[in-house]
Order: C-alpha cells, then sequence, then structure tokens
C-alpha cells in the first residue's frame, strides 16, 4: 500500500510502498477512506525540535482520517468489516491516575497514532478496538476525515458553557474556525471572532453567524459594548497563543465570565491579566485534545442532527501522492482544512 | 386608569376606573404598554381553593406586562421616564435563607404582584425598583408582554444544560410551547414534544425544529431510537404533571439523563419510576418560577440576538376591556398567549 | 483451593475444594486474603428471584475482598506478585454509550465477578488487569476487604456535595452507616441519622459525630429545627427506600437542597413528595454503585490521610469454612459487616 | 463615642470623639463589641496610593467587627434591639450586571463601609438592614469579629472544591492561615503550606492538619510525592502573589486539577506557567471578597457546629485607644490577627 513516511531523523519525507498491516486479536484494520493534515503533520515533515525529541523514525505518520472497516480481530464486537468509522489516535494506557478519573485524554502514558506508532496517511491502518468509532449515516467521508481537529473545537467550546451566553474567539486557524461553527451550534448568542490574516477572517465569515475583525482593532470593543446587553462577553476562546489577544479578552470579559486557553504561548502573561482574573473573579481553563470519548459523542450528534455546517472549512482536496504540495499548502496559511485521497 | 379587579371573595371579576396609583422614593409608575394572561388569572377569576386561601380582595390581578416608565423615585437610578420596561412580579424577602443564598425566586416570604399587591390588568402599575428590568432595543411590546412566561420556560430548560443534548418535552400548554424554542435556542440537538391536544401539537409544530407526538403514541419510542446518535433522550423536560409522561420520558432517558419536573403532579409516582432514576443514576430538577435575575439576562440576550422567535405562540390581542372574553378563550385551551391591550 | 459454589438453579451453597484458577496475558491472579459479605450474597445463597434470572451455576460468588497479587499476564505492568490490592468486580465493556460517557458503573453490559464469572469466596480468584486497584500502605486487610461497599457510601455521599452542608442519612444498613463517618470526613457541619433497628442505631452512634433517632421520631424535626443555623437540612441521603422516610426527609430539606436515592423502593411517592421537589427545587439524584475508578481514588485518600475510621462496623470475622452461620448472622440483621478468612 | 478618623488625606489617624450615629427607616444602628484591623487599615493609615485614589476623608474607617443591635429603622424586621450581630461591608447595588446574575460581592457599583462611608473602629455604626447578619448562639465576640477575612478564606476554600481533595495554600498571612483550618473542616483529606516567614509557619503548624514547609523548600515536592496516594495536589491556593509560588504550585498540581488564584501578583506569568494550565487542563479561578451571602451562611454553620477552631490565629487584643501600637504591630508581620476593644 501507498504510506507517507518519515523513513530517518531528518527533514522530509518518503512515499513508500508498504505492506498492509496486520492486526491482533482485540485490533481492527481500516481502509482509509480520507485524511486530514494537521500542524503537528508539518512539524514533523520539518522535523522541529519537539519532532526530533519524541518520534522514533521509521514510522507512518497522520493521525486524522475515517475509513471503512476491513478485518476484525476475534475479540471485537461493536464494529464489523464494511462498517464506516473514524478513531480516537490518543491511545490511552488506562491505569494512570488521570485515565481512572475520567481524564483520558490526559493520559500521563498516552501514546498517539501518527507519532508513536503509525499513522493514518496510508491506504490502511490498524488500531486497537476501544478507539474505533462508527460515524453515524448522515455524516460524510469529508467530514468523517476532520473529526479529530473538529473535537478539538467541540471540546474547548463545550467545556466553557457556551449555551445561551455571548463569545469572543480569539484566533482563527482551523480550531478557531471550527469553533464559530460549534458555539452557534451549542447556543451561543453572540459570536465574534479576531484574526491577524485577512485570508482567516474571510473563511470566518463563512463558518456562520460571526462578527469578525481584524485583532487590535479597537472597534471590536465597541462592538461588544454596542451589541451585547450586557456590555460585555461571557465566555472567551483564546486560540491564538497571544498574549495581547489574552489581555483583550479579559478587557471585555463580563465579571465572573470564562476564558478557555488553548493557543500555545511564547510570552508572558503581564500582571495587569492576572489581577483581571482576580477582580473579575473569572475562570480559566486549560484545554487540549478531544474528552475520550464524550466530546466524540457530542460531536456525532451535532453532525448527525445538521446542527453543526463546516462545508467553507474545507478548502483543497489533494492525492497522497502529491504530499508534499499539501505540506507547502499549510504552511503557507492560505488554506482551511487540507484533505488527503489515499486511493490517488 | 381602567382596572381588572377582583372586588371581593367569590367568582368574577369588575372592571374599574381606579386612580393611578402614588410611588415612593424606591419605587417606578410604568404606563402599562400590554399585558398578557396566565393560567393563575383563570384561576383567580373563578376564584379556586388557592386564590380563596392566598388573595386579600380588593386586588387588581395580572402579573405579565411590559410598558414604559412614566415617573420614578427619588432614589431610582437605573431607569428612567420614557424606558421600556418590564418586571419581575415576584418580589423577594431579601433577608430569608432563599434569599440570602442566591435563591430569591424562591423566597419564603415572596410576595406577588398582582397576587399580593395590585398587578398589571390596568393602564398603570407601581413597583419597587430593583423589580424593574430595562427592555434592550430589539424587543418588540408583543415579547416584552410575555417574559414572566417566557422566563419559566428559559428557567426550566436552562436548569437541565441542553447545549449538544437530545431534549424530549411532556406537554405543550404555553411554558411547554415556549421550551421548544428556548432548547432549540440553547444548543439542543434534537427536540421531541408530546400532548393529549391536536391544537396545542399544531402550535408546537411551529415553534420552530421539533417532532410532535401525541401522548400515548409508541411511534415516540421508534423515532428516538432510530434518531438519536445514542438511540435515547438526555434531557426530559415534564411539563404535563402526567406520570405516565413521567414514566415515557424516563423509558427513553440516556443513563446518567436529567429530567426537570415542572409539571404540578396530581398522580403518585409508582416504584418502577423511582427505580428508573436510580438505576439510570438519572438527575430529576424541581422548577419553580424563574431565576430573579440570571433567567432575565439571558431571555433578553437570546431575544436582543435574534435566537428565538416566538411569534406563532401569540394567537390572540383582545382589548382590556373585553377581559371576560379573554379569559374565556384562554380556559377552552385554544389559544396560544392572550395579550391584554390596557389602551382599549 | 476452598470456595463458596452455588453448584446448581436452587437455593443453598456448598463448599467445595476447586482447582487455582488460570489467568490470560491481560489478567492477574490474587490470592484471597479477607472477604466481606454484602445482602446480595444472601439473596444467592437463598435464590431469590433476582438470582434465578441473573446467574448461571456452577459459580464461585462473592465480591468484596482484598489479597496478594500472586501472579500476572505478560501484559500487566501497573501490578507485581506480592502488591496488596483490592478490585472492582464490576466490568464494564468500554465500548456502550455509558462507557464512553464517563459513566462505565453503569454499562449497559456490565459483568459482576461473583455475579457473572467467579468471585472471591475463595483462596485465589482471577481478573482483567485494569479492575485490579493497589492499596496504599496505612490501609489493613479488614479495611481492604470492605470497598466495594463502602464505595457505595463515598459514591453517594460524594454526588451529592456535603462539604459545609447538613446532612439527613434515612436507613442506617452498612451503606448508611458507612455514610455517615464519610459524610464527617468529607466535610459535612452536621450529621442526622434514622433507621427503625435500635441495634443499628447503636452501630451508628459509633460511626462518628451524629445525632440518631428512631425512624418516625418527631424530635428529629425539633432537633433539626433548633440545632441547624439555617433550620433545614441541605443533603438527604435516601437509603432505606421507605417512602414515609423520603418524605420525611422532604419536609426538613432547605430549598435547593439535594436528595440522593440510593435505597430501592417498593412503594409509590405521593403528589405531595413530588410537588415538594418542585416548589423548594431540589435535586434529586439517582445513586448507583461505584464510579469506576474516581470513586476509587477518593477512597483510598480518605482511608490512607486517616480521616476515615470504620472500625466499629466491622462486627464479626468468620471462617470461610463456616460460610453458612455467616450467612444466617447477616440475615439477622444484627451484625456490622461480617468478614470472611479464607484461610480457615 | 470614641472613632479611628481619616481627618484629612495625609498618612495617619486620629482618635476622635463623634456623635453616635444617626439611622434611617431601612438602617440598623450596632453598638460595636469587638473590631479587628485588615491589611487595608494599614494602607489607609499610611494613606498608599490607592487610599488616596478611593477615599474622601474625613471618614471612620474599619470594616470588621461584631456588636449588638441597639435600634432598627421602621422597615426593619430581621433583626431586633439586643441580637448579636456581624455584618457585610461590602453594600451591592442590587442593579447592576454582577448583582443580578448572583455576584453582588463583584458589584460594578460597590461602596464598603470603612472605605467609602463610616466604618467600625467606632462604639457605634449605622448598616443598612440587608447587610446585618445575625449571628448564632455558640459564636464568641472573638471569631465574630473576625468574619470579613475568615470569609475570604471560606469563599477561597470553597469555590474550589477541597472536599476528599488534597491542598497545598502558598503564603499564610491571615487569609491563609485560615483557610488551613476551613480546607480541613471542608473534607481536606491533606493540607500542604508554604510561607517565607518563620513566624507565619509556626502559626500555621496551630491551624489544624497541615504540613508546612519554608517557600522554596524542595522537600515538599517529595512530601507531596510519598505521602499523597495519586503523587500530586488537587487543590491549590495561591495566597502570596509570588509567581515562584504559582510555578510550584503547578509543578505539583495534579492533571485537570484547580487553582484559586488570590494574591495580588506583581510580576508576570512565565509561558511555562501558561502551558502548564494547557497541558495540565488546569482550573484557574480568581476569587476576591466573599458572596453576598452564601459564603457567609457556610461560614456561621461551620463555626455553630463546632468544626472551624481559629483560636490560634488571634494573638492580640488591644484597646482602640490604642490603635497606633496596633498598626504597628500588624506592620511588623508578627502576629495573627489583631483585635480592637473599642470600650476602652
Amino acid at each position: 500500500m501507498k504510506a507517507i513516511q518519515k523513513p530517518t531523523a531528518v527533514p522530509g519525507f518518503t512515499l513508500i510502498n508498504a505492506p498492509i498491516p496486520t492486526y491482533g486479536p482485540d485490533e481492527v484494520l481500516i481502509k482509509v477512506t480520507l485524511a486530514s493534515i494537521c500542524g503537528t503533520d508539518v512539524h514533523i515533515t520539518e522535523w522541529d525540535e519537539w519532532s526530533a525529541s519524541r518520534i522514533n523514525p521509521p514510522i507512518i505518520y497522520g493521525h486524522e482520517f475515517c475509513g471503512v472497516v476491513e478485518a476484525v480481530g476475534q475479540n471485537v464486537t461493536h464494529v464489523k468489516p464494511g462498517d464506516f468509522v473514524s478513531a480516537e489516535m490518543h491511545i490511552p494506557c488506562d491505569v494512570c491516575y488521570s485515565c481512572r478519573t475520567g481524564k483520558r485524554h490526559i493520559c500521563e502514558n498516552i501514546r498517539i497514532a501518527g507519532v508513536d506508532r503509525d499513522g493514518c496517511f496510508a491506504e490502511y491502518i490498524t488500531l486497537p478496538k476501544n478507539q474505533i468509532i462508527k460515524l453515524p449515516e448522515p455524516i460524510t467521508p469529508e467530514y468523517g476525515a476532520l473529526l479529530d481537529s473538529l473535537g478539538n473545537a467541540v471540546h474547548a467550546v463545550s467545556k466553557a458553557n457556551v449555551s445561551g451566553n455571548s463569545v469572543l474567539i480569539l484566533g482563527c486557524g482551523p480550531i478557531g474556525l471550527f469553533s464559530i461553527a460549534v458555539a452557534n451550534a451549542l447556543g451561543a448568542t453572540r459570536v465574534f471572532a479576531t484574526d491577524m490574516s485577512e485570508y482567516r477572517l474571510q473563511l470566518a465569515q463563512q463558518m456562520g453567524r460571526v462578527q469578525v475583525f481584524k485583532a487590535g482593532d479597537p472597534e471590536l470593543y465597541r462592538q461588544i459594548e454596542s451589541t451585547t446587553t450586557h456590555s460585555g462577553i461571557d465566555v472567551v476562546l483564546e486560540m491564538s497563543g497571544s498574549m495581547q489577544a489574552f489581555k483583550t479578552g479579559l478587557d471585555v470579559l463580563n465579571p465572573g465570565g470564562t476564558v478557555v486557553l488553548f493557543g500555545i504561548p511564547q510570552q508572558s502573561a503581564s500582571p495587569e491579566i492576572l489581577t483581571d482574573i482576580i477582580f473579575k473573579e473569572a475562570t480559566v481553563l486549560g484545554v487540549h485534545g478531544r474528552e475520550i470519548y464524550s466530546t466524540w459523542l457530542v460531536m456525532l450528534e451535532l453532525l448527525a442532527s445538521g446542527r453543526l455546517n463546516i462545508d467553507s472549512i474545507i478548502t483543497h482536496r489533494i492525492p497522497l501522492s502529491q504530499f508534499g504540495e499539501a505540506i507547502s499548502l499549510v504552511k503557507s496559511g492560505n488554506c482551511g482544512k487540507v484533505l488527503l485521497d489515499p486511493t490517488r
């Protein structure tokens, strides 16, 4: 089968012809229908510091996909050949403190398919049975290939309570863009979003009911003040990693409001930011990954019920054999989500 | 001014010509724009057991309305003459256990305007300043007159968490009908509703995305099973007072789901109902009234942001001087909400 | 090895000499140190309706124990021979809706060791690796043998929030007795308890800070009114299954308070009970089993930190070979928890 | 009457002879039994930047006290002359967003007695009726005088959920010291505390079950690792304002744990701190003041039930007429809480 491999510990990748993987009694073999590229795949390709410290080549990478069950091990009962499925690629240990207290997505011994074992940029993939999620009928392959990163947005938005609340999303990368649609679906009264990039702001505009602003535009403050009944924002989703954005979020946050921290910060948070948290009695929630599997079940129901339209974020569909072009596109930032077709 | 009065402790009412009420330093005088009839007003008119035990005539009744501030006492700063307002008619004591622990809507010493002091079926009404809520611009008088009972629905739906969840509403009286629209606005993935009355089911159909069923129709079970991803309901709103309905709700409830009890029951709950609660680890929430004022602020933002369309529930608009006809209509059940125009 | 077996589908039991069980690659073999008898074991011995419908003899029963790891399968890493352990005997399927939403203790396909596969009334037992819990050092074998039923109490008390709240426990069977100690450890300000049996009330008195009353004694109302600052109870734990007890609990419940339903009811709940739930805006929580494994981790920390003294509930220690006498004792009700020593 | 006044906008104070204050129909006149000094009173005496920007002399200051009702206005019914009381000195506006959503303690228009109007360093004080809290019998004047700052600790500890959890308190000023006792009373399994000052650490040792460490001592990490079952802390209370302390707290925090921010920071939070919050999915809660009045009711019940012993924090009792000496003592840091006796 065709597969994208990191062969050795240097930048680059190889399109290889690999054997179809075997499967054990508690595993499932899946034929990949569509995959999708995440920022992490760019890091692995470029072999950044994190990749060098974590990954042991040779490895097939990729961790966003959907497919059709090809074969199942003898202990597998909840799916069967022919089922349309996706999978949680974070594989928890099930016995650490996090796993035993309902937080398997932050398992201390997590192993990630596509990082720590072979992933989905291939025609076939084998995974442990518990990781496999059957997809209900209305979900298309295009949507099925995006569930890993859509799940990040569903988890971030769900963890804050947006129902009946106003929301500000800081940063319109793919997770931020998904969050616009998810916040609307989960009952936000108003959604505002900011980003530095005009391209991203145009995509944002198409994700649902939202008012978009260039990051730093003071008009954001005026619109929030004049539009919302209480002159402020109930839930801020910080998805940019920028401390200016964080400060903006706290400026417009209502007393007792919630800030979700999702973007990885490179800068320090000023004493003013910390003091705002205290005097506004803000709740700041660190968010990472997706819950295994509460997030998935909410996400499937949002999609199956038709409450979530994410068509406009899918900007490109590229053959797996043109993986290099696909990675370049993601690096440029001038795209939404880029799908990979392993059959071509 | 024109007003509807219960003159003595017998069935009936009188359309009187009363003096415009005075106001103290902490009170606000309001010119009523539109009022609305609640089931309680039927009870007061007919002088049922509850009315006889609670109400001291003579009294002007009515407790759902909106209007324009005519004059304010000297200590009033948050509203001024000309402001378009509504009011919370439940007046808490502010010093009992409930009031001091954030539950003023279930104050042990509650006094209700329209029940314990003069109400809004009149051209003017005086109320304590804290009870007055300024209405944001997009809210029309028709909507403004319904906020008391819409608030019951917003409180009931908010207390359960419907965001990302499937919802079943048992009973399509006005609060049940409102709840269909509110559940959709607050992010429910699916809404199902039942009632005995064909008239009510037709109104229900117009309140938003909903699947309606005659109470007792086994097709409800089949549709829930086939439609929802997890073959069950996450949140049941019991608004009928019927124990058959309660049992149906528990039958289809997902493990760990939530049931809101709102309809006043006349029958006993069977051991099967109680055992279902235990083995499904259900959460059963008693709900009464509206939170003072958290419910109001969510409700205003839902209306001002355009997420809530409740037009179809407003079926009649009748002059205050034809109050008898209006009460007969409400008693018949063949109506949604009936508005009263005090200017005519 | 010695073991207590239900050989065929009739009342009674047999003390057998069985082979030491084998273990697979994902299983652990444990030498039982001490076991404990649950009411369910009485039902199995007497072969009641539930037992007849659920259990397929021959089977070794018993589901409360602690022991020492004798051997581990090749995939087991979190425990090793010599470790002192207990185990969650409810074995979830891991792929149903409940399992995937963090409610594995109410798994739709649950299998219980001691009910659906061989249990712990034996010198050795084999269990799947994930079920095994390593016990920290300060926990004695006597306490280790009680963790299954102590866990029921920890789950029931934890699910309600007793911290800073007053608590009333209705019913002083073993779970009710444990709940007295657990409520004190988890920060209850006051604990009241009722039962019909003088023997149980005397045991209750020894479980920690508590005021005990005979069920139905009106002095309970007077003491709650005069003792508590707010003249009422914040959290009621209904552990008797009696509707009179439930009504008493609602009578004294503070507005907005919480009732945990744990005892299985045989009677109907009156309209007054349901109306109290609504007008007090009570939260009623069905509780069943123990969370897998959040409850366990809280329980271990309560025991290891010395906050929980449950010595007085351990009234008897009997050789496994005298199982018949032990069952008779449990049936009589004149005991706390009865331990079984498999070495004798 | 004797009173401590800030006469003009300069450092210092004056012991004056003032008239007993009058009271309106909604006010209560109280004879002060005992008062207590807060750090804010040092700032007002020394006339720091905050004082200069906020306070309009002349004003009597002091905001922690208890006393006996001397007289009540005509609209006051919940207290009567002779009642032993304390008072919430933060007076909310009741109509802003915070007040209307159950967060009156962070009212946007808050007025503080002792800062914005006359306070309690005097023989008598007048306050609005709703602010007055009747104290149950077991509470002594010494405890009654400390409820304002004890309330800060009760609010901070309550907002995190310490019940069944391990707790680390960073900073042993008076609020940190109170928090040791409160965390134990509310059901913490373990309490650790750190401070720079040996004097404070000795006081800390006397506040209840606690392990104390000098700030920065690596032995803290070892003790937490070896003592707790899960090798980490569930709830961190940051009460020092130090970013080193905040980082220590995040280092030892369990995945999914909670950090309360209470101490006002002067430094920036490093990217490592923010990244820890994200990858541990920590919940960071800003906390300020006390809830009006949920905190009070929990606090009164904790005291009345005897769960809270705070004797060792009361280190000094000084006549009001020696206010200068009392302020010097508080400035030195070599004291716990310092009580003021207005009768001397």
